[in-house]
């Protein structure tokens, strides 16, 4: 079917497996109630564990392609079906808060929403917008890793504080360690820094450096508002990687959009963030792929 | 100096003279300090004029290019020169609610925060920024024309709600008419609509087709979530007007970043809202200049 599949979706154009462990317990999954499900589910996980600590990660399916929403969502946002997809996650993040504020443990339970890439700008209206920022998934400009974080903690995290402050999904792990009391490894770099003085507003970010892969390469750094681009790629497509000697150097600050290169007016940055790149690429080494390991031998 | 009077602009570049209704009071006016003087001129006007009914058209020079700021706000905002005038005219507005609430007649007070264009793109990052949305000043994308509005009126317009229906600053005489019991003229059209169901969340939009000129020339027509450009032109700059037939066609909803013309696939728009232009069209009677008659006779 092609595009078609992802531009007018059908259950039966996607034969994929809902699993529960490692057993399929659907096939083809009903996708148009999959966030719903989710949510019971996550609900449910919330209500049996509230007297102990627990670990819940909810990893909706939407908003990717192919776009599917319950009866009570589809067709009802103005913003067509990636609207009506969003519409549903969101009514799924009050469901979880709801049923953390009903167990009682709204005061002692960090929530985190955040997402793992920018726009598909291929699927178009149907892949997302990054707003102002520039390009989208699979690229290393802002619109393609910069995401929304949005953290909840009644008492702890203030409501309603914007913060600039940089911070990625590695710090999640390190922080939610800190957090519960539990040592980090110590016997390896951990590339994740402890946000909890940032998130309650006690203390400044501790990340002041954003390292850009795309796949195992580095390709861009950001210290501070500075980022600079060594190498840039669109998305998805086939232009090719175009690498920059000196590289791009944008102030995120003042230029979000990352329109207005600033490198031959301020080479004082180009020198810095060229360093910083060169001294983070002498201290990788590359590990063994964790996943293959577990592929089946041939 | 050019372009340099707007990048690192000084008071002396500026020869502008600051005037109170037609007289000069101060040249060059110093205008890193017109926001704050517009305020406390703004806040002096409503403790004067409380006990009555009152208008109060507060324009801010700012953030207009070349931008300047006091001493509080200069080099304060991440977003830099931009920023700083900003956040500067986000205190003045709290600065003018506050009064309206000293004064006790914040109950019987409307409240409107608009602008009259999108960014100056040509001035980069001291332009502005349309976010998501195409081109700037002077186009009639909705980068140049789509503009935020806030509305503020304790008890009367419901606080946080977000409204997606269309609205023109042509709106504000008629809503404003019928709100303070006055009457519009009858003996000519009026272009604007009575917003005051709308904002206050007890009915519909009353506007659903938006016309958009530049200079005298109609170049796009919006209908609902549908917009047609029967021509287009980049804001500034040296780029031409260009003609469309079909017009490109755009869904405002699914697509706000107008990225995806769908001319091919709807004629039915297409035939819809050309029929719309021409009858607007043929409506036109063009008046006089009204302030070329206000000019000195040569």
């Amino acid at each position: 079917k092609g595009r078609e599949a992802f531009r007018e979706p059908r259950i039966a154009y996607w034969n994929v497996p809902l699993m529960r462990d490692e057993k399929i317990v659907e096939r083809p999954a009903d996708q148009h109630t999959l966030t719903k499900r989710y949510t019971e589910e996550a609900v449910k996980f919330i209500r049996a564990n509230k007297e102990k600590p627990f670990f819940l990660y909810l990893a909706h399916t939407m908003v990717h392609v192919p776009l599917f929403a319950s009866k009570d969502f589809a067709g009802k946002s103005p913003r067509g079906p990636y609207g009506d997809a969003i519409e549903e996650v969101d009514w799924s993040v009050g469901e979880v808060l709801q049923a953390i504020r009903a167990a009682g443990i709204d005061k002692t339970t960090w929530v985190t929403f955040t997402s793992d890439n920018g726009p598909w700008l291929i699927f178009r209206e149907q892949g997302g917008s990054a707003g102002p920022l520039r390009e989208g998934k699979g690229s290393t400009w802002e619109g393609g890793m910069r995401e929304p974080g949005v953290m909840w903690w009644p008492g702890t995290i203030p409501a309603g504080a914007v913060n600039h402050d940089i911070a990625c999904t590695m710090d999640l792990f390190v922080t939610a360690a800190k957090l519960a009391g539990a040592k980090v490894p110590a016997d390896r770099p951990i590339d994740g820094y402890d946000l909890s003085a940032t998130m309650t507003g006690k203390g400044p970010g501790p990340r002041d450096v954003m390292f850009y892969y795309r796949d195992t390469k580095l390709y861009a750094v950001r210290q501070g508002p500075w980022k600079a681009h060594f190498v840039t790629r669109a998305g998805y497509g086939s232009a090719k990687p175009e690498a920059h000697d000196p590289p791009l150097v944008f102030h995120l600050g003042h230029d979000p959009g990352e329109q207005y290169d600033q490198s031959k007016q301020r080479p004082d940055v180009v020198a810095r963030l060229t360093k910083l790149a060169a001294e983070h690429r002498a201290g990788m080494k590359p590990g063994e792929p964790q996943l293959d390991a577990r592929l089946p031998k041939k």
